[in-house]
């Protein structure tokens, strides 16, 4: 990530070729390090929790990614394309265990919270008959389906895809596939770039009921999911949250790509970071009350387990709607635009920012 | 309640047990009023919601025990416990029906918006299996308690305890049996009396943990109960969450008889109106959790019964949570005492204050 810093003198009279390709340069040269331990790691530990080469390479995947969205108007379009889907199949790969073990965590650990064995004292369940039932269901149910997964990313990290990838990124260290428009300077090509990132997510985030989400114990998360059209039309549970949580892991998306084109104009994002870590809870909650609503489905189970699991499910969703509180009380803060965060100078010119704390 | 207007002139000359003697011959005489209202609509509605007639005695009831409660050191003590005694009783038997109809408006009510048959949306249960089942065990089990109670008032209300009570509140009408202290000036013998119930409100709320309910979402109705030493050490669920919500439902207590006292010194008590209102959800929610919770513990309750009950329980501890938070926002912007209260000029005088907007 630090591996091609450039002097503020540098900074001014570089072309957008130039800032491009030094990120493109350092975060495809962190994926092909990264990639061998993540192979490695998965085969090695069958079940053991994902590790630093996964992690490592997700977040270079995620930054080419985004570099090639936002600035795509300065690559050679049909290769970028391609590249954005290899690179979209391959972070849905490598997401996939790592999700079930977050899962798990979360799960049992609302458990735990809910049910009292923790310091903070007891919760509505504690001594409850359900308690080890629920637990060793969704214990059950997310073992098997990280085991599944973990074949299937055994599987592709072997397969003729990923290594075509991987081919892909090495000619990226050499030469990124510029437009002619990547001669002109940087400021000029790339911030209005970066502003259509900003402009989509203002937009997007506009969209949101945030004054409603503001406000707290409004029963967003729970009882009321109408303020999506498509929620309010659906027929079932299931589609009205995931209608009512779509624009929000939509406004996700967008807060990652404008973190990583603020990092590619070398300004601080710790506002983005911390979104998209509160849009991150919002997401994870939201997953993890599907799960336990889907477990409280399994046939034969026993009423206390099923009693047991709805009060998760129903905790799970007042997490979904703590996070939207959260979000709704920091955005406002922000600035709309891309103008505001550019007053602030870059701190190392453009260039490649020193490596975030979040992925 | 305004049949014994005072004018500020004879305010001023008034001894303590003027003023006692007028409220209390205004609200025995409410009592007097209401009572063959009560009887009747309880014999003719089996079933029927509580209506006039219940709401006026109750209010009377309220009122006569909270000035004797708070007044006592001006009252003979026998007389004076005796008839708190007698008041209670005929208090806990009234607000049994009542209590019993609010339940299932809150719980029916809850189930409606979490299923989504409400104009705001769909809400997580909507179109699942198991609602209308739970609606039909919840109402049923609602409406057998709440037959038993209508059966047990109808006997009380034609006991001889009641006739007794009834006496005593003619005899009230007339005479009350003050000692020689209600002989010196209102200021000087009520105020120090009515201190008392404000330090004794601001002493429990002091003990709630009123910091941690003032931040949102932090988890206080339905997984950190340990806030209450007795919760902490409490083996199940259900004897945590009765001993987590004990003092604010003994605060509730307090802010009524704060009330009635600023009412007798002829002072504005809207501010405790809304927190009596507050706290008057919070165990109404509290009720019907627990309602909830016993409800899934019926035997051959289908699991998806079972889930949604699970649910509502989780709802309606949020409600809890809620309520507290609300709770925490209004009372550090209360003065702390009577003092700040007593700055307010009195309206009427001392005396029977306009009609409160609650009971």
């Amino acid at each position: 990530m630090t591996d091609a810093p450039m002097t503020a003198q540098a900074a001014t009279t570089a072309t957008a070729g130039d800032i491009l390709s030094s990120h493109l340069t350092a975060q495809a040269g962190a994926f092909l390090r990264a990639l061998p331990l993540a192979v490695g790691e998965a085969g090695a530990r069958p079940g053991a929790a994902p590790s630093a080469g996964t992690a490592d390479l997700l977040r270079a995947v995620r930054r080419i990614g985004g570099l090639l969205h936002t600035f795509g108007a300065t690559f050679e379009q049909t290769w970028a394309q391609e590249s954005r889907t290899e690179l979209r199949w391959l972070l849905n790969l490598l997401a996939l265990e790592p999700g079930y073990v977050r899962k798990a965590a979360r799960l049992l650990g609302a458990l735990d919270a809910l049910s009292g064995s923790e310091a903070d004292g007891p919760g509505m369940l504690a001594g409850h008959a359900g308690v080890p039932k629920a637990r060793a269901l969704l214990d059950r149910q997310l073992t098997l389906a990280r085991t599944r997964a973990h074949t299937t990313v055994l599987q592709e990290l072997r397969s003729a895809r990923l290594h075509a990838l991987a081919d892909r990124m090495t000619l990226l260290v050499a030469e990124a596939p510029l437009l002619d428009a990547a001669e002109g300077r940087a400021g000029a090509v790339l911030l209005p770039q970066a502003a259509a990132a900003f402009t989509a997510l203002t937009a997007s985030a506009r969209q949101l009921p945030l004054h409603r989400a503001s406000t707290p114990y409004g029963g967003d998360g729970l009882r009321r999911l109408g303020a999506v059209p498509q929620a309010r039309g659906a027929v079932d549970a299931d589609a009205a949250l995931a209608a009512d949580d779509a624009p929000w892991l939509r406004v996700r998306i967008l807060v990652k790509r404008a973190r990583y084109a603020l990092e590619v104009c070398g300004r601080p994002a710790h506002e983005l970071d911390e979104l998209d870590g509160v849009l991150g809870r919002h997401q994870e909650a939201s997953d993890a009350a599907v799960t336990a609503a889907t477990a409280a489905r399994t046939p034969r189970i026993t009423p206390a387990t099923a009693y047991v699991l709805g009060v998760v499910h129903a905790d799970q969703r007042l997490e979904v709607e703590a996070a939207r509180y959260a979000f709704g009380h920091r955005w406002p803060e922000l600035p709309p635009g891309l103008d505001a965060w550019l007053e602030i100078p870059p701190a190392e010119g453009w260039g490649p920012t020193p490596a975030p704390r979040m992925a």
